[in-house]
């Protein structure tokens, strides 16, 4: 751990304990630096990851404050997991969830989008009716299997911010992150091996283990630090893991970052027990804090993690265009590449290339991360005033997903049922699960917040918990 | 067999016995008609199907003359396949195929894109301009995971021209052809499982039969009339087939349209057997007879046929659109299409949806199905005028793809080797079969020939085989 980061912990506690009360001026940064022997930025750099964690507010000229506007709920709990590898159930909330969008009308709380509405990204639209036009036709042709050098290239640069220096040689473009994930589980894995993964953890990578035959071994993940490194380790002595699959950057669902050393000691597991880690870092970019998290995948020397990620969360899902550095795995890549689609398309790869290029990804980016962030503290407040008391979220600190725990006693299912008539729609908690555990949790989208349309949406959902609660 | 077909038959082989020399005017219409009992319009339409295959011409009013200006050389001989499943290899001459149009200046013969430079396919490009530019952004959202209705609309009303009557709600849009078959063989077999193939047969689909760990099992398939009923069954009595995986309309590599009665008695055994089929429908619109044949699938009355397709060999193979009718298959194939790319591109969808109602689709097929069978003469003529005499070449229905077969000496790898130093490339046999058989076989493109460019080269090829032939 960080300076800043024991630092800030140390402080959150005190917060959480109520040794400073909600409201109350904090001790300023010169008196910490002195009282830790610490620098000032070190300080300033705990206090910010404290305002991450919507602990502190800043004011300006007057110093650090404890959050007033609301006591924060707890976080939701650390799921007990069996600890034994388990068929993949889900598909069928999956599908019901992914197929449901055809419902006029409907308000979606739940879905992966992010907001595409901001003009800074509108010369997207444009770098894509400059492809259509060229006169060599370009977008027509096939393209590599490997995809556009011109993407590639802008790819390996962005991911230095990550703390990777990365050949473009050494990267796939793929159709979205979904077939990234794809192409590693299956360079990596055979028919009836186990996967360790984080729990809760993004579905699709999940379906994906079952699509293949594999089995899923649902390790306990803390909401703030993310999959605990003691119980993978026992996992691993006890089970012949195959690789382990995890998002640890702005996780989806829970929203953390997973601090550095753990991010190290997951690999230096992975090293002693050789096997893979398949890290998702779609949501990566979207990191509250500057500069951007680093991925496992920066730490790696020998080729064992392969790192998938698209722009399907920072740009736009549908023009399904992700990437997989897949480590020393290139040539197994490549095969599961070419039998899964051939070729990427050419279009959006040329048109996001020059996007990226021209300057507008850096920029995109800072307003929608601005936003996003803004937007947590609304949907979080909103969640506080009109969910019952007890309720349990998740502390993002990037993208644009809250992880919402109910009473034990509620089925998020059933609550999607109830809410159908309504024209409303979340997440349900169990399609996050290998064997279908959160059944009391669901996944709310806090990237576009419209007052008028989601305020009175997420009142409802309150006021349907409530009546659940009530009839038992 | 329909009695056009068998009078076709009938006629070939007396032409290609001799009977009637090259030049000579062959029987009229009305004589043939008296003499064989059929109609009028029946004499004409084996006549067109003569002129197909290159053994007639029609000269403006004096009637039907045994093509003069060449003699046709033979047809590629029947493989006579060992009879049992193999592990399929070869990756690494796809992979060498596929990686190598890096190389500047390369003269490609035997790729599969076809010609993209014609104004008919202007449309599209407009089409990909104005949905870029639609307000409502419609391109950039997640569309549905069975794909936009107004495609599969689209594509419903196509298939009809092969004989199909289907749902929209039946079809599911996938990333390319490629992402179709991928689609379909994971829908039905397992890791393990033996498929039955046509052979030689598409390499893409080959590839992923070895990607998920079955076996191959080629069936020795005719260059004319397709994959053998009579080898097949016995292959069906002996193993435990689980699909037969093949290209019924315009082949590739061979050219070859099944005929009706072929394909019914296919079906009937895979009834028999309780097996699916995976029909790759990739070239079926541009066959150079009208109406196009009828596929398979339009046959199929308990869902037990996969009907694979895309636009890349009709309109444009980099923008990746394709689709799968999976027939009583749907649930799985909407599991192996999420977990593979998740919801297909919305852009492309949208604009080729627009073209197709526009009506610019079945121009554009007029056009290039016209150049096509225009180029395959001149193609076939350069072979027969440059290769060394004994070569055999197909007799294509359809699309833009010859296959060649040298002397048995010939080693078209090393050929292509030869051919380095000269930028110029051939698409080798043995990509074409699970076991590297082929191996004196070539497939070359004649989409758009242009005779500064593709002549000397076809010369040159021609050279290097003569000078191979000489070395031993
Ligand atoms: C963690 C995670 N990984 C991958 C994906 C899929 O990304 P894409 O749309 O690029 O396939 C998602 C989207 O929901 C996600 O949440
Ligand atoms: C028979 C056949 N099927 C499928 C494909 C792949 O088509 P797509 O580019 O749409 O994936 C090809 C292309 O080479 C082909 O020849």
């Amino acid at each position: 751990m960080n300076r800043y980061e024991h630092l800030a912990n140390v402080l959150g506690e005190r917060i959480e304990q109520g040794l400073y009360p909600s409201g109350q001026r904090l001790p300023s940064v010169r008196m910490l630096s002195n009282e830790h022997g610490v620098s000032v930025s070190t300080v300033q750099q705990a206090y910010r990851m404290l305002e991450d964690r919507l602990l502190v507010e800043a004011r300006p000229k007057s110093g650090y404050f404890v959050s007033a506007s609301k006591r924060l709920p707890g976080l939701p709990a650390v799921c007990r997991t069996p600890q034994r590898p388990v068929d993949i159930s889900q598909w069928d909330q999956v599908l019901a969830q992914i197929t449901s969008r055809v419902i006029p009308g409907m308000i979606a709380l739940g879905g992966g989008t992010p907001d595409l509405t901001l003009p800074s990204l509108r010369p997207l639209s444009r770098a894509l009716v400059k492809v259509a036009q060229r006169t060599d036709l370009s977008a027509l042709y096939y393209d590599l299997i490997d995809g556009s050098k011109e993407l590639r290239d802008q790819i390996a640069r962005l991911m230095i911010d990550s703390g990777s220096s990365i050949d473009a040689e050494n990267l796939v473009i793929t159709t979205g992150c979904h077939e990234a994930l794809s192409i590693a589980i299956r360079s990596v894995c055979e028919f009836g091996d186990i996967v360790a993964v984080d729990s809760p953890s993004f579905h699709g990578a999940m379906q994906t283990l079952k699509g293949f035959g594999m089995k899923a071994l649902e390790i306990p993940t803390d909401p703030v630090t993310g999959i605990s490194i003691e119980a993978l380790e026992m996992a691993l002595e006890q089970w012949p893991i195959k690789a382990i699959q995890l998002t640890p950057n702005c996780n989806n669902p829970l929203g953390y970052n997973m601090p550095d050393e753990r991010k190290k000691a997951l690999l230096r597991l992975a090293q002693c027990y050789d096997i893979a880690i398949i890290e998702d870092d779609v949501y990566g970019d979207l990191a509250y804090q500057y500069p951007r998290p680093a991925t496992i995948y920066s730490f790696d020397d020998d080729g064992r993690v392969l790192l998938c990620s698209s722009f399907s969360k920072t740009l736009a899902p549908g023009l399904r265009m992700g990437w997989i550095a897949p480590g020393r795995y290139r040539d197994r890549a490549l095969h599961m590449k070419y039998i899964g689609t051939g070729a990427s398309a050419t279009h959006p790869q040329l048109a996001i290339a020059d996007f990226i290029k021209e300057g507008y990804y850096q920029t995109h980016l800072r307003r929608i991360r601005q936003q996003y962030q803004q937007n947590l503290c609304v949907m979080t407040d909103w969640v506080i005033r009109y969910f019952p008391e007890g309720v349990r979220v998740s502390r993002p600190q990037g993208g644009f997903l809250l992880w919402v725990e109910l009473d034990e006693k509620i089925d998020t299912q059933k609550l999607n049922r109830l809410l159908e008539p309504e024209k409303i729609q979340i997440s349900v908690g169990s399609i996050f699960s290998a064997s279908g555990k959160y059944r009391n949790c669901l996944r709310l989208n806090y990237s576009q917040l419209d007052e008028k349309i989601h305020e009175p949406a997420i009142k409802r959902v309150g006021e349907v918990i409530h009546q659940m609660m009530e009839n038992g």
